[in-house]
């Protein structure tokens, strides 16, 4: 397959990147850091990408910031920020991309276990990925031409984890996290969210 | 207690009016139905109705606009309405409301069924939906002075699927989505999503 991924050069990109290394051929985009480079906040820099890029049989896309922080320091900044990045930036790529993704092929967005599990100083995070999981379950049932469409929610990042100090075993190391994609990329299921602790 | 409700004229909002009457001192808002107008989706509008209304127990909205339509036909424009109105509108309504919201006093937010039921033509409605609910779970965990929040997602109305020429009996009379919120602002949880057929 052609796939096409975005966020290639973050923790969870670079891992997805190894998993399907060698059996497929990919496309990698980042922000400034791979071959191509893409802006998901900007619905621009989107179409530029697909236009350059052409036809593929999957989109995976690990990129998008929202802000985490404390409920009472959250500005109107920090939500636009999150809903323009992480939120709509993604379902972008799945809108823009639907006209460059093969009969069949798939899309895969990143949402975050947030979603279903409360925090603190999540609600902007908690908010963008219970969206894009929303998201993800409804849009599936209306993709044309057979393709598919599924949410991966991660929890934190062993690696993560251990940067802050914190315990990594408290995470999942972002290898593990990879093999979620790979069943979104090459399975059949669409409409899922997946946890790659499951 | 005294309840401000925003959406009060609507078919939901009316219902819940009648639910809380005479036990509550109610003060009514919506769009331009109620003696309290506003406009949700301008945090101007937010911001001065607070500052008219002062000092209340609980905030129920039952308020807010999302595009329902095939996935091909939501536009730009149909993505900002139902992030700016339903989604941050409600938002906005918490973050720009706890200052008025006595100690220990609620907030009592909408999303809905396609949350987490996946429907066609629901995919700006079910993530705007999912993502109040995910903004409910974790802003419950940092609000000041003991407040609570809760989202009630409601199923399709009897009264709106009859009018439609659809089966009522498909969806739930307003008057038993009304006892959500009232079981919201009456009782103790907060961090919930109430599913009013339960």
């Amino acid at each position: 397959m052609r796939i096409l991924i975005i966020g290639a050069s973050g923790t969870i990109g670079r891992a997805i990147v190894s998993a399907l290394t060698g059996r497929h051929d990919l496309v990698l985009a980042s922000k400034d850091e791979a071959p191509e480079q893409v802006d998901i906040s900007d619905p621009a820099s989107i179409r530029a990408l697909y236009a350059r890029v052409g036809r593929v049989d999957a989109v995976v896309s690990a990129a998008g910031q929202a802000a985490f922080k404390p409920l009472a320091d959250l500005t109107d900044a920090d939500f636009s920020l999150s809903l323009n990045n992480k939120l709509m930036g993604q379902v972008n790529l799945v809108r823009f991309g639907i006209a460059s993704v093969a009969d069949g092929g798939s899309f895969t967005l990143t949402a975050g276990l947030m979603a279903r599990e409360p925090a603190r100083n999540a609600a902007a995070v908690s908010l963008v990925n219970a969206g894009l999981e929303g998201f993800g379950r409804s849009a599936a049932l209306e993709l044309p031409r057979g393709q598919r469409i599924n949410v991966v929610s991660p929890p934190s990042l062993s690696e993560t984890l251990r940067a802050r100090g914190q315990d990594p075993g408290a995470g999942l190391p972002a290898a593990a996290v990879a093999r979620a994609y790979v069943a979104s990329v090459e399975g059949k299921q669409t409409g899922t969210v997946l946890d790659p602790r499951a």
